[in-house]
């Protein structure tokens, strides 16, 4: 049994939005994603493969479909399979989420 | 697009562990669980579907097999499918943990 204490797990880099595998299963995956101030993932969508965001530190933009939400700790958003979703850190902190996807793509 | 604030939609009842249901698709559901001290989800398994836990408040015990783990805000299980599992608050504070389970049984 596998406990992983994500606030330690956290890792950024200056160039781009970091992913941290936190678990990886044939069913689903679920990541850390760790943005810098101005960073961001841009929008995509999965043919399968429903995601989940959830806020662990700072302050973001998601964007689901064509719209986009302020996110902050404690928030959670789905993005459907099909639909078009992306993250942005505009700052001033640092943003981390925990991130599942199943099926994976 | 909606926008979850987890913290906000914690419940608890005085008689057993309380779900909360926070997303629910064809693929996957995400709830919070609730415990107050002393309340507990018993082992069960699933023949599919692997499930995450993440404390968002609190501590307890996890079980995943024949293993038990103390856990606290941060932490990050994952019950494979087919493997016993279960969760108890033993206390003295109230414990709040997001639940994801994939696919759904």
């Amino acid at each position: 049994m596998n406990v992983r204490h994500v606030p330690a797990l956290l890792a950024y880099s200056p160039d781009k939005m970091r992913k941290v595998g936190l678990v990886d299963t044939p069913n689903l995956f679920c990541d850390a994603y760790c943005l810098e101030p101005g960073q961001e993932q841009t929008a995509h969508r999965h043919g399968v493969g429903d995601k989940l965001y959830y806020v662990v530190a700072g302050t973001g933009q998601i964007r689901v479909g064509n719209e986009e939400h302020a996110v902050a700790p404690g928030d959670l958003v789905c993005a459907p399979a099909g639909e078009e979703h992306g993250v942005r850190n505009p700052g001033p902190e640092r943003l981390a989420l925990l991130v599942v996807m199943a099926p994976k793509p």
